[in-house]
């Protein structure tokens, strides 16, 4: 029988098969594409190294000191989304008409161009280029937060369609929300009820219980969490607690950059080349110190697109077992090594 | 600039254009066939009259009296899930251990055949058959009620491959939950605060301002709702109200027949075939009476994939105007008639 598993880090429930784990190639979504590549767009791709006037001015780019902005020879680049959810203009304001309200979208939403090569995938980078993005995202995270009216960024990448990817020259995406979104309000109620970390309390307990462990490394954890909400996912938890990934050292980041470039790989060579998306998870910004937070990353394979069950009743369904699916990621790290 | 705009029903917030509608040819899924059909399949279709062999024994069928149960014959078919999310045994039983909790998984969950041709979608159907199904989810919700372990019932459908869809022939779904989802918590907070319902008052609002109505009969409301989280999602809306989807009128019926019909054609022929969902929420079961809950029927075009940014805030990014939505499928659904 399935299994009702609390997801108490989103305070929710996550329906899990207990026993067998659909294997990579029994997931229906694997028969299609994960590419939106067609011959036009891969020519007029606005990521790619000498297309640099098709996008909006770049924001920071690894470059040449003596090359100027929006030319060629960049390593990685940051351009504002020309899609964004999100513009920093104005002040916060909240608007009420009658039953309804809403606010205007002030805040921040920018593309992080991994490479000025089209074709070469996040998982094939060699570990400089990992850590170079890495370390992007930290020096835009601590760059964001300086504006008081950001209140949480959210760093992520969608690789493929069923990620919800809409170009395929590898990228992921910055965004500054002018509000904390209540995701993971199941570690601050944790925190008040016993006044400790909810991810070390999970740390400490996985390590006990081994069959949901991945990959360990000296500053990391990679384990499939015990309410997957998506079949094969994995949380990278820093054994560290930090609140902010902003404030990750550097043996952090060159481990980070070992653990996701395995993840990502596996998914893609083992997973039968599963769209996916990477998260960081972190604290709010300009708000109260909130220790309950422990910054971590989740990579999460998209087997399986929502249905209408997921949508209505907000319960994940999930075909694997999180035990049986960490047995096979396990070896599948190993072999990698 | 986008808006944040409060849903109020989930008590949730959604990134909303507000002044464009992309184009049902602009969505890059729309690139994509929805269907999993391979030939093999088509042959091997459990749902086919004449293959009723492949599937669990039937729970209830609309058929000619003379002919048993299983056998060809069926108007419409009840079977059980093969591949279930929950089942009917023994009672609910809560599990700690550690930080960890679970329940057992018990609950219903059934397979509504919805005809014996391969091929014909629900679009398709005639009224009557549409009737048909509407009053098989009727008997269906008011036996599953009759057992105490159930706390709700989900009906809904799963159309193409972006709504979560793994077979072609044309069925909904319908599941019993031992846990009341509380995804639906905003309707129970407006009427603590305001001793109204909140539909009732989103009825009269959207009527005097008329821009988000799609379509309107005696009984019901076609909106595109305020907050839309998907683009071109519409919200069928009874007039009077009531708590529970089983106690609705044969008007009721007859009416709403009609209105899933144009929605739904409307979806396949003018959002380029876009693969939806249609999901009925209702009032729990075998719960204290709950005065805030009115029900009523969500239709959602899968236009777009949730991407990481949803998946990590909560937040839909919807990038079409509910308002201009709105009066495209008026239009739409004026050239049905």
């Amino acid at each position: 029988m399935p299994e009702l598993r609390k997801d108490m880090v989103r305070n929710n429930w996550v329906v899990v098969a207990t026993e067998r784990a659909l294997k990579p190639n029994d997931f229906p979504i694997n028969k299609k594409d994960v590419s939106y590549e067609t011959e036009t767009s891969s020519i007029h791709c606005p990521f790619c190294e000498g297309n640099e006037s098709y996008t909006p001015p770049e924001i920071f780019a690894y470059r040449d000191e003596n090359i100027p902005k929006n030319y060629p020879g960049w390593s990685v680049r940051i351009i504002p989304n020309k899609f964004a959810a999100f513009e920093l203009t104005g002040e916060l304001k909240q608007e009420v008409s009658g039953v309804f309200s809403s606010c205007n979208g002030v805040g921040h939403h920018e593309v992080v161009v991994e490479t000025p090569e089209h074709g070469t995938e996040f998982h094939e980078f060699n570990l400089n280029r990992i850590e170079l993005i890495i370390n992007t995202f930290i020096i835009r995270y601590n760059v964001l937060l300086k504006d008081p009216r950001i209140k949480y960024i959210q760093i992520y990448k969608n690789r493929g369609l069923f990620a919800g990817a809409s170009l395929d020259h590898s990228h992921s995406q910055i965004v500054g929300l002018p509000i904390v979104p209540e995701q993971n309000k199941g570690l601050t109620e944790y925190y008040l009820e016993n006044e400790r970390c909810l991810l070390c309390d999970i740390i400490e307990q996985e390590c006990m219980y081994k069959k949901r462990i991945v990959y360990e490394t000296e500053l990391f954890l990679v384990i499939c969490p015990y309410a997957s909400r998506f079949s094969y996912e994995m949380w990278v938890l820093p054994k560290e607690h930090r609140e902010h990934f902003g404030d990750i050292s550097e043996n952090e980041v060159k481990e980070l950059s070992v653990v996701i470039k395995k993840a990502t790989s596996v998914i893609v060579d083992c997973l039968n080349n599963a769209s996916y998306n990477f998260i960081i998870n972190t604290s709010s910004v300009n708000t109260p110190q909130n220790p309950s937070d422990h910054w971590f990353v989740e990579v999460i394979p998209r087997l399986i697109v929502p249905s209408a069950l997921e949508v209505s009743t907000g319960y994940y369904i999930n075909p694997a077992a999180p035990e049986v699916s960490a047995e096979l990621l396990r070896k599948e790290f190993k072999n990698i090594d």
